[in-house]
């Protein structure tokens, strides 16, 4: 059967998590391997994926009064060493440019790993006046990351993302556009991808090379490991002054504006692959799967049957739906695994039968649940089952990551939960690094963040047993 | 007043055609420069052309059954190396990434000038049988040419573009698909950007680096020079081979497949600056102008007037215009300059007078044309004017290529012709390239394109006087 050939092709979750990934993206045709460690290719149902997520973003952006920039690509060392923070982190991480037009460079350059320091050496160009500001930038681009290990989409020295620079006259307004950013950022993958997200803040050591806070979207895996779906920075004056960008106020005085940067990137899509995902293959969320119904005509060569299917596709797109028919010489169960394997949301089954019955049957591809729908309300029922894949998506990521969070008193039992369940464990926390680095030693966990919706565990510490400051959430992180 | 000083900023583009352009773009706010030459910044409203052009033109490649992609940005050396031709063409203009990760790269890479190779690898991985083809895919991205010299949107070191890439089973498919992307490409600069387009072949001295043939959209820009906006190439299977690509065919042979790419840049907005604009900055084609509609309160104080403003706008936005409305406490008269140098098709002017008399009125940016409108048709005239001001601007342009395009049947008239007067000559020639060179030395002008709309006006070539073969467009490019 071809059925069961193509879903042999997948590594089952269960026996080993990591090539079920792997197999997941080559497979579903997401990526592909170029000759460069850790460069991936953006294949055209991976890189559909990404369009929609641009456009869904890219609109939120734009209705909160972002606007859309293109730096340039390369960062001249001097403009990189300029904030020091900043420079310690990226600069191990750097590509390096030496060679130009035939010539050794007169310094070198640096392929953006982020492009903070190009916009602050742009505001500085174009902020003069309060009247100047707010400045709200986005750019959707690459950067690159010379990291040791990579993982299709998770690590890529290369990825797609959308990097916002903002400059604002007060504190006050930056630390708004920050929350503002993450929450656009919350919602969009709740309500967007399917995926539920702890919301909080980074502890020092997590947090952005040069910001003073970092705020973050946490998600859990299948695998119960954690990824940090989103972060956005809030950054006082620090760069303004690092760059010298100052302002007259209205009240005639020089002042240094206060910025933000916030990013998410292809890294998301990882995140649908592992939060969603089955032995049978991807399971895309409705609102961004590039065809979110598959037609798979039965019994194709008997008249009327292809018609019907043409006519059912033409009703579907005009209500604004992703569809595609399927009329290859391909078996109807090669098809099935086939769309299965690509994470279709609904697959729509139409033979001589149902055209005689004036029905089709539609297929989830979340819990496989079969409903017969005439044709005359096949519009309303799509959008509707769509919706419920939707909402199915979710609630079941949301039980696997609530399942799968314990509370711990103690680091001690933090680290037997981790080692005999895996997920997230919930302690008290006194604040300091050392006991941070001591969770991360001894029970194997960083810490994910300091939650917005905070718990009072108890009074001490997880570690230390000194007073605690507030609740944090540890993981295993990709 | 605030008018007269904001137009003066600009350079009259009799006095200095190079300044007034670079005016343009600086004070229409389209582009800013980095600290590296050459390498410039796209501004928001430069930035909105582009995704406009981009829209325009994704629609149509997807339409067409493209698909979009993303390749790394690196090429390695021995990869580049591939294609004799091609390298030969690119590596003088490389920059490359010697450090990486701290560390000394064991290979150069090179920072994608163009992206064949990176596509061959790929398509070599993908393509096995008659069954995989045709591949047709795009990528929007960025690429880097270290030239000597550089100019806003005429020549980065780093520009945007998209660059198509297919491979076909049959060399007739391939050639089609060539003279499609061609096509696709003079449509749109003409029905949107309003830019009229000469179609032809280049000479093999003008040809892509490792292409057999090279097709071209030639237009004249305000200064009588030419401009190369967009190209599309066939290839014949000379890559394929070289990249060891093969396929077996429906015949159960192997076979090379034929390839084609194509691009188009930013170097668009270069041209539909140089084409359109005037002593007063911009003048924007609607279809792409970010703002179609500035609405310009008259007496904004006066009572009633911004609700009416804001109440047109919305039944503008509502037909589907781009209209934005300054209520800001500038002068009508610096807003009407500042909307001007901006390029803004139409404005909007609405007074507690207008109102009265139940109506606004419209100026048209391309010829200052004023019209009164009634409030209850205004939609439908708004959308009748910026369509008027297409034409007009393509109809303006269009004079200007054909009162400038001359006819020579000699060297020494094609020589006379382009120091008096500067424009587009059309000789005959024999298709040596001895004579190419000589126009180019002694005329200074290169070979535009070989057109497709040939003319017989004699039978020798006007340099060596040789039976000639065709009839070449010959100017002084960008």
């Amino acid at each position: 059967m071809a059925k069961e050939k193509k879903v042999e092709q997948i590594t089952d979750m269960e026996v080993d998590f990591a090539k079920w990934y792997t197999d997941v993206c080559k497979k579903a045709e997401l990526i592909d391997y170029s000759s460069i460690k850790g460069m991936f290719i953006y294949r055209p149902y991976g890189y559909a994926i990404w369009e929609n997520i641009q456009r869904e973003l890219d609109s939120r952006f734009k209705a909160t009064g972002h606007e859309n920039v293109a730096m340039p690509m390369l960062i001249p060392e001097s403009l990189l060493q300029k904030e020091k923070d900043h420079v310690e982190g990226f600069a191990p991480e750097c590509a390096w440019v030496t060679y130009g037009g035939g010539e050794k460079l007169e310094e070198r350059y640096c392929i953006r790993p982020t492009s903070e320091t190009l916009f602050c050496e742009h505001f500085k160009n174009i902020i003069q006046s309060h009247r100047d500001l707010p400045k709200k930038y986005n750019q959707w681009c690459s950067v690159l990351r010379w990291e040791k290990t990579s993982r299709p989409f998770l690590r890529h020295r290369e990825f797609l993302w959308q990097e916002g620079h903002t400059m604002h006259a007060t504190e006050e307004e930056a630390r708004e556009e920050t929350q503002q950013m993450l929450n656009i950022y919350a919602d969009f993958m709740e309500n967007v991808l399917a995926m539920p997200v702890v919301k909080g803040q980074k502890t020092d050591k997590e947090k952005f090379n040069g910001a003073e806070e970092t705020y973050t979207v946490e998600c859990m895996m299948h695998d119960k490991k954690a990824l940090q779906a989103g972060t956005s920075h809030y950054f006082g004056d620090g760069f303004a002054k690092a760059f010298d960008i100052t302002f007259t106020g209205k009240d005639n005085v020089l002042h240094n504006p206060h910025q933000t940067s916030w990013g998410v990137s292809t890294r998301m899509i990882g995140g649908i692959i592992m939060t969603h995902g089955d032995n049978n293959g991807l399971v895309l969320p409705p609102r961004i799967a590039p065809t979110q119904i598959i037609i798979v005509p039965i019994a194709q060569h008997k008249p009327g049957v292809l018609d019907k299917a043409a006519e059912l596709q033409a009703s579907l797109q005009a209500a604004g739906l992703r569809v595609k028919t399927d009329a290859s010489d391909n078996s109807p169960g090669w098809k099935f695994a086939e769309y299965e394997m690509k994470g279709v949301p609904l697959r729509l089954e139409v033979g001589p039968k149902d055209i005689e019955n004036g029905q089709c049957v539609l297929v989830r591809r979340d819990n496989g649940e079969k409903t017969f729908v005439s044709f005359d309300e096949l519009e309303a029922k799509a959008a509707e089952l769509l919706d419920a894949v939707h909402e199915g998506m979710y609630a079941k990521a949301l039980k696997n990551r609530e399942d799968h969070t314990y509370v711990a008193q103690t680091l001690e039992e933090a680290k037997a939960i981790q080692e005999e369940k895996g997920g997230f464990v919930k302690t008290m926390w006194c604040g300091d690094l050392a006991c941070e680095l001591r969770m991360k030693d001894e029970a194997g966990m960083s810490s994910r963040c300091r939650p917005f919706r905070q718990e009072k565990l108890s009074d001490k510490c997880a570690c230390c047993g000194k007073e605690a400051k507030e609740m944090v959430i540890w993981g295993v992180a990709y």
